[in-house]
């Protein structure tokens, strides 16, 4: 018996590890979406952005931030900090084989180092999706400031109300990977910079006439989304949590075609709403659908059918083509759409759990998503006008014309290729 | 003995998702190496035909292509189509538990979602060939209605007659990854669009001079080798289907460790040939001979020795330096080579499965060739001539010359970039 | 019992071919790093020496260097080379399943082919560290003519010391995953290649001044160090060699853990410690961070805490600026830091070991350190001696001034972006 009990554990230790490498790979995947969507003159500071963020969100998630979503003593919002995850430690091996097997997935199943390690790479993914948003005129310093905040105590506070046991999760708010609490959290953050922050230069003019401002780089962000993608694999199906036997292994099975078969979805009706509205194949939509039936399958990709998920990701990638033009109509300046596809259907994804999910109610779906979205609006907005009225969140207008790039980080990323600015 | 059945179909079902997921990465690698090979005006529509194409190869599977190319009945050729997969299901824990361990391999031992999604990702492979071939110059939307067809019926029609059980299994004919039923499939496919559409204006001169077209970003180009080279391991390697006993296990590390040789040995011979014939290191066919090393051994990538598998890639990179000429010489205009790689080289693979495989024979394998290149070469001509005759499938000499991306999608890849086309 | 080792060899086979698939695909890193980084006239040119040197490090490997490096009758330097490898060939599965279970750590608990696909990829990650610091101006078939050596011989020799059970292993040399024996090795060839080779023309002024030479594509430089932080968790985290009991398991997890926050410490120092000494938020510097933080844990990622390998990284983050100033002041010209990175921050990961593994001693990883980099520098030298009075190691002033990609693969990299040389 303890051989199994050994080869359980090692198998999913293995697949948690295995599924948040894919996550982290996320990570290299929003770098290159945003730094394909914004303008050459913008792109080394995106660059400098993600790769910081990334490692912030890493050290503050290991310094606070899991303990405060994962608390050791499963008590209260502002848990007593244990710091002895820091300090190595994981679970006693003779322990482990002592438990019953019955009781099994009761108990310590899995290395809890593998599940540091799956929820660090989550927290960079919510983060993430803020750089995209206030790409092209935001400060640098001030963006890692906020990344700080976000990453050690919003994301990490919200996210208890759900997967650490909170009061969310007593409601019965059903958000399996995470459509509310990562990626509805990261666009709530994110349009909150944004409404303070204002449009790029030039993006809106005193007619209401809206300027397109083209990406320097299509080729990187559809490697970025092809890079998501594959990382969603690893976001929805390691978030099964158990994969050692025939069940939960079938329900990981599930997940990564319903996965898959959103994308897949997302992609075909937003290049089918983009051709009906806009006479074009417009790839940038295309790579947003893929996107947004990504997002509107993570709260639920267990329970539908192949087909269903299909749908679900359909409507994903009409509603993002949708929301993308309402936004730069009401003026919100969005370069890479990342408010639309995380936050808008975020919430679809959050609503569409109803449709499948019998456990689920459509009270409690929204209980959750306006809790989600009023406690990271709210925490966001007051740690973003902390940040304006002291340091400052904007570049000066001739850095912004001149690009972030040479004011930020001194370098350009193309210098070869650009003779003039755009 | 049921927590060893557990754990074995978990643990199977884990290497097909991993495998899968890889093999879903080589999409990216297609769009890449695509996109780096055509001219900078025609990039953001190979890439739109490469993120649409998948996401068609993945529906299209799904509603019909799996079930006419897996049977659930076993009978025919035109099945009578079972959607039970559609509405879900998979497997009874019950049932599989009650299984005898020692016919375990006759029975469902791991996921039949694992199952469906690590066959999706092939037909989409199959797809992504066909997109290269004829870059630069086909209508979009007449490329997706034929991957409509290819994906929901021609794939799945002469993947039936080998994998699915059908009479080239019963011949004995070998493909154990699809070096015939993905590889050549995907490039007769191609060949018989680039016969109806004609070469790029201006590739071929009056006087039989051949004018190179150079791709626009090579490191683009070679990142989707390396993409491709990677995602192999999960084509190649999660072809065994089964890794839970040593035996399985050793054949899998075998099928890693030959398909790694084979793309080594095809990068060396083709940089090689390559400087013999024309006085310089060639990367597009260094990198050409990496993907025909691969191809060469995904027919059989289990049997030979590890040399012997080097040696497979060897002939595969030379094969593949020369077909390029050769279709240069009559006037077959293959932007990026994929006829070359996946089709000659293709044939190659089913051909040296002779060599390391005792059971194979050669009359088997030139009838499984045969009747692949003429059932998919005679359909796709069809397919290609009806869409021809109605909608077409070449653009204007106008937009051929703009570029196919300011026509067909409205955006260019790289607006700051390029001041004048090409 | 037989189920059981069945299992066991399964799952560590698979964790071990899934560790160097990552590996393999560190590949693609180092290119992309490298093509990211030199001028784009150059750039063709390292493309085809970054697939070109992994094919020659895998045909080499296989041909004699896995060979010397774990001899078969496990004596002495220069083995009887068996070639049975080659020929095919793995473990017994009759043998294996008659093991007694509890010594089974002593014997063959993972395919052999498994082992040789980790370790070859190995051997290309160190070779890769030399092409970026001969760039834009070394010889492309010399430089192929080395990789054959360096591959086939020189690592293989100096791995067996520590790995194969050399006398660096007796004296308790603690190499975990290769400082010492991957990235000092590499770093240290480069040095040699560079002192020989000289500075590229323009470089350093007559009067001490130093003109900074940029790379031409940062966001491909930024793809390449996410892509090997990702890979990093293979060649960590897959350098535990087992995974089936919950110790192992536990350790793998730590391995991911501390490699990722090592990473993360170093993105961050070097962030900060570039903004002090330069005012700016230096992309460059960061992705070196992200690289060094990686290098100095890969020496002992497993007994660190989580917090302790930060601090190792941000040690190595810090070091990896210093050390790429130190090195232009004294006119070693590395245009993209590999010799700082792998070598300099090599040299701290090993002596680091002692602050967190009991076990070691400062003298033994002194030892270690001086006999890889004394053994590595003057046989290096020799051998690019050899090639510099032989065939030359340099190209033409002409052809550096021209870039080196027409002079050696006839063809430019990004022909439509760049109208004048910089």
């Amino acid at each position: 018996m303890e051989d199994i009990l050994n080869l359980r554990y090692a198998l999913d230790t293995f697949y948690f590890l295995v599924s948040g490498a894919l996550v982290m790979w996320m990570a290299a995947g929003f770098a290159m979406l945003e730094a394909g969507l914004v303008r050459a003159k913008n792109t080394t500071e995106i660059l400098t952005k993600n790769i910081g963020l990334f490692a912030i969100a890493c050290v503050m998630y290991m310094l606070c931030g899991y303990n405060i979503m994962y608390p050791a003593d499963g008590n209260g919002i502002f848990p007593a900090l244990d710091f002895s995850f820091m300090f190595g430690g994981d679970n006693d091996p003779a322990e482990v084989l002592a438990q019953n097997p019955e009781e099994w997935y009761d108990g310590s199943y899995y290395s809890g180092m593998s599940d540091f390690f799956f929820q660090v790479v989550f927290v960079a993914t919510a983060m993430s999706i803020v750089s995209g948003a206030v790409a092209e005129r935001m400060k640098l310093w001030s963006f890692f400031l906020f990344s700080v905040v976000l990453t050690g105590f919003i994301y990490p506070l919200q996210g208890y109300w759900k997967w650490g046991g909170g009061f969310l999760d007593g409601l019965g708010f059903n958000d399996f990977a995470g459509s509310g609490v990562v990626h509805l959290c990261g666009a709530t953050a994110a349009l909150a910079g944004v409404l303070l922050l204002g449009a790029r230069k030039g993006k809106y003019g005193k007619n209401g006439e809206i300027t397109p401002i083209p990406g320097a780089n299509l080729p990187l962000a559809t490697l970025g989304t092809f890079i998501l993608w594959l990382g969603w694999f690893g976001f929805n199906g390691g978030s099964e949590l158990v994969l050692s036997n025939v069940e939960e292994a079938n329900a990981v099975a599930a997940v990564f075609v319903n996965t898959n078969m959103a994308a897949a979805g997302g992609v075909i009706a937003a290049l089918i709403t983009a051709r009906l509205l806009f006479g074009k194949a417009d790839l940038t939509m295309a790579l947003n659908g893929a996107l947004a039936g990504l997002v509107a399958i993570t709260a639920e990709p267990l329970a539908p059918t192949p087909i269903l998920a299909t749908i679900v990701g359909v409507v994903g990638g009409i509603i993002v083509v949708f929301s993308i033009v309402a936004l730069d109509k009401v003026k919100i300046d969005d370069p890479v759409g990342a408010i639309s596809v995380h936050g808008t259907v975020g919430m679809w994804g959050l609503i569409a759990v109803v449709i499948s999910n019998e456990d689920a109610t459509l009270t409690a779906q929204l209980i959750g998503l306006v809790t989600i979205f009023g406690f990271v609006f709210v925490s966001s907005l007051i740690v973003w006008s902390i940040l304006k009225t002291t340091m400052g969140i904007r570049v000066s207008d001739e850095e912004e014309y001149e690009g972030v790039d040479i004011a930020e980080c001194g370098m350009e990323a193309y210098p070869e290729f650009t003779s003039s600015k755009v």
